[in-house]
């Protein structure tokens, strides 16, 4: 059945996110831990594709080396078990006090050097995982005041760090991409590259940029009261869509970290859209893990813990169902002509057209009738959408 | 007197902030209409350097071709009388009813070639006024809901038009380059390249990225929650700074236009501190115009104009005085120092060292006391911060 | 059918809404004007209950009596015809330039006795037409500075003018009552009373308090990053939800007037559902009018006003089709059941128990095991959002 | 000297501010714990007039009897001790997992009533203390889903609670008034009471109104846009003062608790005005304590404490400085009656004129000059503006 989440569907869960304890800055923990054997094999019960962590999600920062290889191994002897994968690792530079003005852009050059080796080590890891994306979420890398660091600066360390983790791979001949995964405040009080655009950008001043992506999140850009849908569209046009994560945000506050869908449902029904039929001839746009990197609320106990692991997949399928129906719907084709997408679609200028021959063109501009748009030519686009929440909601 | 402004700061003022007569969404105009020829004559007595104008601040959007002529004419007149520059101009592709769904975006392609042509003539424009920086604020590109376009479509599009314009001043041998300015909202729900970042990701993806930066706006970016500063030590960083809009804004909120410094002070102040002291061996970091996007309040008659461009120029000149003071002071010098700024300016790695170096150093990594992080090596930057509140508040 | 607009299910349209002409802060406008008698004709038609307006939406600001006069009985004479209903009318203190610092707030005095008399005249208009509630936005009475105005003195005044109102209805025996719509900013960078908290706080300051309550706006609270729902929920509990705009925001951004459903769906969602079935017996919480106060969208033409028009009304009865079936099913009560909902509704202490009683039970504090709630007695909260939203999507 | 901090200040801090041990959701704590008596000692020596806490910042949740009675006498030494006075304390209902519903609030009766009973003890201690000012922070009353509790019931709830306190202190003869602290969001996803409107409308619902008023936090309001000055001035307005939490906030975004004046300096530099000169006479407007609810950031060690510390209470003094020296400059003086102020400060209706007067009165309405507004009668506020600017900047 459509809405029984299967591995083809893809899915992931971070660890941490299940596993989360529910502090939270107010609160202590309201739930004990949950271990990463425990997680998988129920993630696998559930129908989920594979699960992803933070090195210290798997084994404390403080771990020896033969704490640190026996809970390697035990995942992985749970992965062979169940058949779940571990597409996607990444690192904590967050937690502990020595990151506490960030990791790669710390103005304590000595902390610099200890999160690289970290992160290398980890880099190590997800090689030997068979991790093909590798996130990093620079969360500490930030100020909370304008005179503590010279932003140009640090966005040159950051570079500096990033340019050693490419040419790590290269030289270690892993199949590995980057995937940055902006936010623009919290914990820190301004974050370097804040959102999708600002990573994307620095991006292309590093080495290698075929080697570095985003990690999109929906909250976090909605917490610049950014259109989600769009940034995604935007990254996708860029080629760096490397992977996702996926939760659900009310607006511009705190990071709720909540349920795919269950913030702005209207965003996440164009989003799913987007990945799933927004590809060629209609196809998927993204192909990669849809993963859910989402907190199960602080009210909640292990029951609810798995509820909503249940919740954010089920959401994805539903809305992907009403995607296909809003797609196939002849009256919202209809509609969508009436927008004039599809001249979106051709260049402005006809097929072999100079500037010359539109300079020429007076239909274009001296006769053009610019006159007719008052009280003429409307758009459609209230009518489209009106289409659009009603096959959201199921009601066509 | 270093508070009196004189060209040499290189102010300039848009003819559409002085001239905005005050009609808001909820009200008519509270002024009557400002003429460009009297603005550049009162703008020259208060010492700026320039005026900037889209195209219909200067003529309307139905101007015959005598009438276009006859104000352009008077224009260059008065400033060959005054000696004011026209450093910068831009073009109106958002007020009239043509325009809304946008202009090189339009799902109309016959608005999109109506706009183009539009804005190629006003490229002319640039030329023949001497103008080197072209400024495409793309207001009314954008959505107000999910389904209205593919943004990857009109992404391309977007490219389409913006290689065109770069080809055209190549083949016109203009010394001519673009300044896209970002803004997330308003007036359509959700701009197309809404931020600093955004837009300089999309810049990469151009046939002549070396021909378009930004003019980023105070109050855009902070309508998104950015740190302002912080976003245009990015763009210095990525080469992108070609011209800059200085204006206020409180929070997150509609575009307030204020005078500059009457929004987020302290951001002010790190922004101007960046700009004249941010550049090699502590000059400036941009030397293009100051320019003032704002809007005199609606309450205000003609004396208040007057008072609110007159506040501009002296808010930069005080901001500009302190921060000055700021970076001599050698208490802030030593509260610097104490932030570890000076190791943020080191390459992590050392002098020829190489990532098997690092792995080999035992220091950075298995040797590290990471502890010494909890209950100490702090960083000092509340110190730091209240030295540059007090050298805001002239209070040192 | 229940999805068909009827006069029992009370929707009524601000002449301004379908009748805005799409002029905006960057634009001007792209739809030619609506009459008020075509207006009231195409809304019967469409199966609404009536229409409101303000003073100068039926006849400018400029009228002389006779216009005026003939304005409105030529209103009159169509409601007869259509059978439409005024139940409320509002005076317009915010567009001309003589209310660019308020009206019954600004500085000028005088304004302030112009302002008074204004909204007098139209008090004696709503009593004519049989309007039982008279709305007062003051979306001119506030600031853009701190230091404009001291805000204590402006309460004054409001008060002033909010007590000579009541005091005026109850000399003329009018059966008007009066509710004021607050808005957090903009056209005013500050507005008085910018939440429904604040205006509620106020009422309680006046002299007949019992006269005047609310008409809350859906996005005028979200623009504030408020909750909609919980915001009229205390509005109920206080007794003061006179009368409702219904529209849609996407967020913190400028006022965006979109149609109802068309922003925060699950928020919409959630306030249907208290209106329709929050009151006693699970019957309706609230019997006024559903009022739409939302602008169609400036790429719309007549063809899309009408769209939209119908699109708010198809949204409200979806949403209120929804939440029957969610109120009905046994899952959904079995759900609420389990978040303890039925305990929130009994009161903390029992029936006759006194504080003395309280702290003499030993098994409230002493032997209470709050140690019980780590790792269990979760709420089971996010079940039941699952289960809304998946009744909101027709998937249930 | 006015910058050194004395008792007359009435400078307070939370034990839990400079206590803070930098935990936040992200990362673990970064200095170690701060003894409440060590942190009574150096207050009073750094010249604060004294200290606040919630009862778990003296004990712990699980204290012994005996413990918590060893902790509260050796406070009470230290006091005596130092002069240090407590003149507020307050319960922490938020932390524990038994309040991850709420406290008086919560869905789980067993909750409300163990809540009770926990801030009915406090109240006992608040006495014993002499403490006369007992806050209410309800951060945990609230949820993150609509359909999580019925927000009238839980006002319910919240009134049962607030009017069996109000009972206590009556009953025991205790001299203690309540102080209801409004937030927002966070930790919850929407709180009750989330402005200081909201609270004062709730506070007119209790039985006795006369014991309860405000605790409003500079960053609680700014989270939802609004303004603090403002804000405030209402409160006044409405008698409900009670006490104030001051610090700094950089916009809509998660809790900061920065340093006050360390946000939006301007809107700090109208509020100081507004409690030292706003009063009767020019006198203070507010005479209780300036407590500092803030968070040395987590970067910071000790001596970062101490100094953030130090920062709160210099940036008041300075403010204080600056407010003083603006009502005293006759230039401002000028400005401000340039902007009508006196005749805000006039009732708008003569002595003794009744509304049949002011209708009588063709000067107000049928003979006067709304053009007038148009091109004329500005109200100064920009230069005004500018004024209070440049003070702030100590520029004059």
């Amino acid at each position: 059945m459509a809405l029984t989440p299967t591995p083809a569907d893809k899915f992931t869960f971070g660890l941490w996110t299940i596993g989360w304890q529910a502090a939270d800055p107010f609160g202590s923990a309201t739930r004990g831990p949950l271990g990463a054997i425990e997680a998988i094999h129920k993630l696998a019960e559930l129908g989920a594709y594979g699960m992803t962590f933070h090195d210290n999600d798997l084994f404390p920062f403080e771990a020896t080396e033969a704490e640190r290889r026996a809970a390697i191994d035990a995942l992985k002897a749970a992965c062979d078990e169940t058949g779940m994968t571990i597409p996607m690792i990444t690192t904590n530079t967050f937690s502990h006090p020595v990151f506490k003005d960030g990791g790669v852009t710390s103005n304590d050059r000595a902390v610099r050097r200890f999160t690289i080796r970290k992160i290398l080590r980890n880099i190590d890891l997800a090689a030997e995982l068979g991790a093909s994306t590798f996130v990093m979420w620079g969360g500490r890398e930030g100020a909370e005041y304008d005179f503590s660091k010279d932003i140009r600066v640090a966005l040159e360390r950051y570079r500096e760090a990033a340019n050693l983790f490419g040419q790590y791979v290269i030289d270690q001949g892993y199949d590995i991409k980057f995937a940055i995964e902006p936010k623009p405040n919290e914990p820190r009080g301004d974050i370097l590259l804040p959102t999708v655009g600002h990573a994307m950008a620095f991006i292309n001043t590093l080495d290698h940029p075929e080697l570095v992506g985003l990690n999109p999140e929906v909250g976090h850009e909605q917490m610049a009261g950014l259109n989600f849908t769009a940034g995604i569209a935007q990254a996708l046009d860029h080629g760096k869509l490397f992977h996702i994560d996926l939760n659900g945000q009310r607006g511009i506050k705190y990071d709720q970290d909540l349920v795919f869908g269950h913030g702005d449902l209207i965003n996440a029904f164009s989003l799913v859209d987007l990945l799933e039929n927004g590809g060629p001839g209609g196809g998927k746009a993204y192909t990669g893990p849809r993963h859910f990197d989402y907190k199960p609320s602080r009210t909640e106990d292990i029951d609810g813990v798995w509820e909503s692991a249940k919740a954010n997949m089920r959401m994805y399928l539903l809305l992907k169902e009403r995607a296909t129906a809003f797609r196939a719907d002849p009256d919202v084709q209809e509609a969508i002509a009436a927008t004039r997408q599809h001249e979106l679609a051709q260049t402005t200028l006809g097929d072999g057209e100079s500037v010359a021959d539109l300079v020429a063109d007076s239909s274009a501009y001296e006769d053009f009738d610019a006159e007719a748009y008052f009280d003429g030519k409307g758009f459609g686009f209230v009518k489209l959408q009106q289409l659009a929440v009603e096959h959201l909601m199921g009601a066509r």
